[in-house]
């Protein structure tokens, strides 16, 4: 199953993505059931394929994208993760993983532009997989972090790359309001039992920038859970961005900055296309 | 103003603490206003003056403290902040300020036990002033910041030093389970017009290990939240905590790891004392 989030008529709700278009779930789960992390969390994500085979509610064009999860509690983010990318920034391998957090509200949905600061204009893109945790996790060995995934979605870890050097934390140039994405879609576990074979790709009005095989990760998704379980305690809802392969604008010559006018793409085999303009702020 | 989160009775409240007892405000202000982030958010907290005089609801002894705000959106902290800090660490004063991020569930409330997890002995403690910001904040001078701040409370940015190298990023030790605290109390603003004039102490067991008055601060709190607003948009219930001074356990010779049984108090004038036992996880 695809499921998204997203606002129709000026509410929040979430749903099944088919071809056909968007089966509303919220409605036909009740009041209890307020946000997709909140399906997550009754463990009913499940309970939503009764659904699948409903009529359409809405057509895609009718809804506008929300970040897949709104609302996580923890979204962390993984940096220096593929080969090629170790390779081009010119660091060493690292010995543990790297990790910086996003706020929630640093992210929009499928479609939402993407606000390039006042402040700076060396605004780049990172195409990544991003992981939803589905069961809460603590002390997981990697051998099962796997059934703790509820999915997987795109991520675009847009970054203010002068910002980001501001201190060696990278906290700041992360975590410009509305300046990264998730989505479209999460796509269930179930569809995909080994996200090391997915593909990623990430396109710049329309010309591919990023392209790696997952399989090129450093630490692997289950490496990550086992890692982040160690010292947090994972809740349905909460996001992992694996971390983002070669060739993100900071590291081509010449440098690519993100403009407004552009398109991002980040695709992923088995998920979809998180596409989303540039605008200036 | 002193305000507090708290559960009693097996249900989560918020309310005013003085020297009689606490005084619930969830009840007298109904449902809308589930916690005392939402209060924050509706710039009701001049509102809750009105209760001020009422006998109290229980004795102190009664509840058990939460997180002064258990639920916020962002958890902001800053690195090598202090003069005296700096000094010890080695390191260059920083150009910018050096932040990384905590989770909610790392942290407990007043009185609770701070976890030593499984995997390291190397748990640490740093006594910090926490800003709490009271109205959204973006692009916000210096020279306003202080309007936007709801009040200040004392928190302990327990750190596991061993986890904290694992990458130039410190986001994996200082995001241990419960290993830090944030309280007891929300001193109101209006009766700290300058954060600056405040004094810090932290004991362990009862014996001084960090004092330093707020202004050996190399960012100070205004400077703090325009830099931080800058990037990120701050709302009503986020944390900026505003680093430690000299004296953790880590950089004393001999050095000096937290162990269960040890008692942690983190003591701000104006504001109480934050105070933890310390257990095995």
């Amino acid at each position: 199953m695809h499921l998204a989030s997203y606002t129709v008529g000026g509410h929040d709700s979430y749903g099944i993505v088919t071809a056909d278009g968007i089966i509303d779930a919220r409605r036909r789960l009740g009041p209890e059931f307020a946000t997709l992390r909140a399906v997550l969390a009754a463990e009913w994500i499940d309970a939503l394929a009764a659904f699948a085979a409903a009529s359409p509610d809405y057509a895609i064009e009718q809804v506008a994208f929300l970040p897949v999860i709104p609302d996580p509690s923890k979204i962390l983010c993984v940096g220096i993760n593929y080969q090629a990318h170790i390779r081009e920034t010119k660091r060493e391998p690292p010995q543990h993983p790297w990790l910086f957090v996003r706020f929630a509200n640093t992210l929009v949905g499928h479609g939402q532009p993407l606000l390039r600061p006042k402040v700076s204009t060396k605004y780049d893109f990172e195409g990544e997989l991003a992981v939803v945790i589905g069961r809460r996790a603590r002390y997981v060995p990697a051998a099962q972090a796997l059934t703790h995934v509820a999915g997987y979605s795109c991520f675009n870890d847009g970054t203010i790359r002068d910002w980001q050097i501001h201190s060696p934390l990278f906290t700041a140039g992360k975590n410009f309001h509305r300046s990264g994405a998730l989505g479209p879609v999460l796509a269930t576990a179930d569809a995909i039992p080994d996200p090391a074979r997915l593909h990623l790709q990430t396109r710049l009005n329309g010309q591919v920038m990023q392209q790696s095989g997952i399989d090129d990760l450093c630490f692997d998704v289950p490496a990550l859970i086992a890692y982040c379980s160690t010292f947090a305690q994972l809740e349905p809802g909460d996001i992992i961005a694996t971390g983002t392969p070669g060739g993100a604008g900071a590291f081509r010559d010449p440098r690519v900055w993100l403009c407004p006018g552009d398109v991002v793409e980040v695709e992923i085999s088995g998920i979809g296309v998180l596409r989303n303009p540039v605008a200036d702020e």
